[in-house]
C-alpha cells in the first residue's frame, strides 16, 4: 500500500477513528485502524465492536493495499504535523511496519494483519430515511442529558428513536429518562422512516454522531433495523449496535393535568438557581420554588453553610405553591430553552412538573420533584 | 460590620483568597477568608499557615467590623452575580451568620469568630528591594519547571533566590533543580537588596505570586528575612514562610568547558521533538539527538510500537556526537527560549548539556543527559 493525502483530510478521519477506539481494550487489534487504499481514495476504518466509523477521504493511491495501525499514535503524529503538509503512507506488507513521511519527518509504525480486524456484518435495514443535520442535532442535543448512567437499567442507556403518534399524525421521536427527569423530542416525519422499528440508540452513539451533524446544509441518510443504526453522511459513515432492550411506557410518566402555569424567562432562571445552590452541599443540591401571584421566590438551606433566597418577576396567576426540585435537573431543562421563555406546569408539591419552551409541543420535558 | 464593594473588586480579592486555601484541611477556620471593613476600604485575609494573602480593596463602610466566611462558597457566589452589581456585605456578629446581598439576590453564609483567625507573625526583614513585574516575572517563570517534586527532597521544592556574583558584579539570581535539570536566571541587583540573605520560594507561594506580576507597569516591594519573605504589589500583600533547609551547591552542575555548539531554532526544534516523541511509550520517552556538520537527525527508537526520525538544518561544527535526552525535559527548556535561537553546549554524550538564548548568559539550563 502506498497513498499520499493531505494532512488536514488525514488528521479528520483518523480523529474520527481514535474518538471509536476504546482506549483501555485487550483485543489489541481494536486500537488500530484499518487504512484501506484503493482507486483514488483512501478509507479509515475504526470499531469497537459496538460502533463503526468508516471515513472516506480523497487520496493519491500509488499502489493499493491495506493495514492496520495504532489509531491514537496515528493520530497524534498527524496532529502535530505542520499544517498544509503532505503525508505519505507506505506498507511494503512485509516488514511488518507502516513509514509515515511528511516533510523531514519519518515515522515507522508497528502494523497488524489487515485479516485480523474485525468488519461489522452488514445489515438489512428495515427504514431508510433522509434527516438534514439540524434536525437530528435537535433530536439528540435536547434529550441526552437525561440519559441515565446506571448500567443496571441499561435500557435507559440511550435515547429511544421511535415513530410516535401526535395531533393526529405521525412524528419522528427521541426520548431519553433516568426516572428522575425525561426528555421527550419530536421532528416531522421524514418520507421512509414508516416501518421504523424503535430503537435504544447508545450514548457513545450519540456522542459520535454529533461529530457528523456540524455541517448544517448536510443531509444524512438513516438506516434502522431491529439490531442496528446506521447514519450515514457525506465521506463518512457511522454504524452502530442499538442497545437490546425495551424501553419504559414513558407516556404514563408525562402528566397531561397540570394546569398551574409559570412563564419566566430561562436564562435568568437559569442564573438564579445557579447562584442559590451555591450554598448548599454538592450531595442534596435541593431548590425550593415558592410561587406565589406573579413572583418567585427561589431559596436553599443548608444549615451547615448557610441559605440563601432570590426573587424573580414571573408571569404566574394560580394559588400559591412551593415544590422542590434537585438544583442540577433545573439547570439542564432550563438550558435546554434557546428560544422562548420557559414555561412550566405544576400541578403540586408531590407531582412531577412539565417544562417546554412556550408554547412548543415538540419539546416536553418532565422533572420529578424533591422533598424540602 | 457593614460594607458595600463592586461586584468585581470584591471577585478579585476574594478569588486571591480562595487560591490560597487549602481544599482539604481539618482546621475549620484555614477554610475562611478574614473580612475587616474600616475607613474607606475592606481587606480580604487567607492563609495556609505557610503563606498569608491580603488583598485591599476601597469599600462603602457603614459599619466597621470584621468577620470571617468560608472562602470558596464566597468565591463561588461573586462569581455567578451579575458584572456590575454591588455587593453588600452585612455580619451583625450576633447570628453567627453574613450576608451577602446583590440586586435580587441575598445570601447567609456561616462565619467563625475573627478572634479565632490565624494571623502570621509580623517579622523583621533584612533585605528590603523594589523590583519592576516583568522582572521578577522572568526570574521565576523562566525558573520554576525545573523545581522537583520529590517531597523527601524537600529543600528542591522551591525557587533558590539568592545574590550571586557575575560577569565581576552582583545580580539577583533565581535558581531551581530537580537533579535532572537546573535553570539559573540573574537579574539586575536592585538596590537594597544587599543584605538579602538565600531563601528558598516554596512552589505554592511561587504559584500564588504569579497572580501578582500581570501587570507590566506594577512595581513590587520585596522583603526577605531568613525565614519569610514578602511581597507588596498595589492593594495585595503575600507573605510566605520559605522552605528551611539549605540549597545545594548548584554551581559545580554548571559544565563550564563545553565547547561543541549547536545553534537551533528553538520553536523549530520544540515541535520537531514533541514529533518524534510520540512513538515513544510514556515512561521512557528518550529522544536521540545524532550531531554532524550542521545537521542534526532526531531520532526515537520504540521497539513495541515504532520508530521516528527528523532532521533539522543547524549551524553546527565540531564532531560528530550522539547524545540522548528526555523528550519532556528538552521541550521544556527549548519552550523557555522566546527571543532567539536555542544554543545547546555539549561536551560528550554522558556529560550534562547547556542550554542558553543565543549568547545571553543570564538564562542558562542544564539537563543530563540519558542513554539511548
Amino acid at each position: 500500500m502506498k497513498l499520499s493525502i493531505e494532512r488536514s483530510a488525514l488528521l479528520k478521519a483518523v480523529g474520527q477513528a481514535q474518538s471509536v477506539v476504546e482506549r483501555r481494550n485487550t483485543i489489541p487489534i481494536l486500537a488500530n485502524v484499518l487504512i484501506e487504499a484503493e482507486g483514488d481514495q483512501a478509507s479509515f476504518r475504526a470499531t469497537d465492536l459496538d460502533i463503526e466509523v468508516v471515513d472516506e477521504a480523497p487520496a493519491k493511491v500509488e499502489r493499493a493495499g491495506a493495514t492496520t495501525v495504532n489509531a491514537v499514535t496515528l493520530h497524534e503524529i498527524v496532529r502535530k504535523l505542520p499544517d498544509g503538509s503532505l503525508v505519505t503512507l507506505t506498507d511494503d506488507g512485509a516488514s511488518g511496519r507502516m513509514t509515515v513521511e511528511a516533510g523531514r519527518s519519518n515515522f515507522s509504525l508497528a502494523t497488524l494483519p489487515r485479516e485480523d480486524f474485525p468488519v461489522m456484518a452488514t445489515s438489512e435495514y428495515e427504514a431508510n430515511f433522509v434527516c438534514s443535520a439540524p434536525v437530528l442535532r435537535r433530536l439528540f442535543d435536547k434529550s441526552k442529558f437525561a440519559i441515565s448512567t446506571e448500567e443496571t437499567r441499561y435500557y435507559l442507556n440511550g435515547v429511544y428513536m421511535h415513530i410516535a403518534d401526535a395531533n393526529g399524525g405521525q412524528v419522528l421521536r427521541c426520548v431519553a429518562t433516568d426516572g428522575h427527569r425525561l426528555a421527550r423530542i419530536d421532528a416531522d416525519m421524514p418520507a421512509g422512516a414508516e416501518g421504523l422499528p424503535g430503537v435504544i440508540v447508545p450514548r457513545k452513539t450519540v456522542g459520535e454522531l454529533r461529530k457528523l451533524l456540524d455541517d448544517d446544509d448536510a443531509e444524512i441518510a438513516v438506516s434502522v433495523s431491529e439490531t442496528k443504526i446506521r447514519f450515514a453522511a457525506p465521506g463518512i459513515t457511522l454504524t452502530s449496535k442499538v442497545i437490546d432492550g425495551t424501553f419504559p411506557d414513558y407516556t404514563r410518566v408525562i402528566p397531561s393535568g397540570n394546569t398551574r402555569r409559570l412563564e419566566v424567562d430561562a436564562a435568568e432562571f437559569a442564573k438564579a438557581v445557579d447562584r442559590v445552590a451555591t450554598v448548599s452541599s454538592e450531595r442534596s443540591r435541593a431548590v425550593k420554588l415558592s410561587l406565589d401571584e406573579d413572583r418567585l421566590v427561589l431559596s436553599v438551606n443548608a444549615p451547615d453553610s448557610g441559605a440563601a433566597e432570590e426573587e424573580l418577576a414571573v408571569a404566574y396567576g394560580d394559588d400559591a405553591l412551593e415544590i422542590g426540585f434537585n438544583a442540577k435537573y433545573l439547570l439542564e431543562i432550563a438550558s435546554q430553552v434557546d428560544r422562548e421563555n420557559a414555561v412550566f406546569l405544576f400541578n403540586s408539591s408531590g407531582d412531577p412538573t412539565l417544562m417546554r419552551e412556550g408554547n412548543d409541543e415538540t419539546a416536553v420535558y418532565v422533572v420529578m420533584p424533591m422533598r424540602v
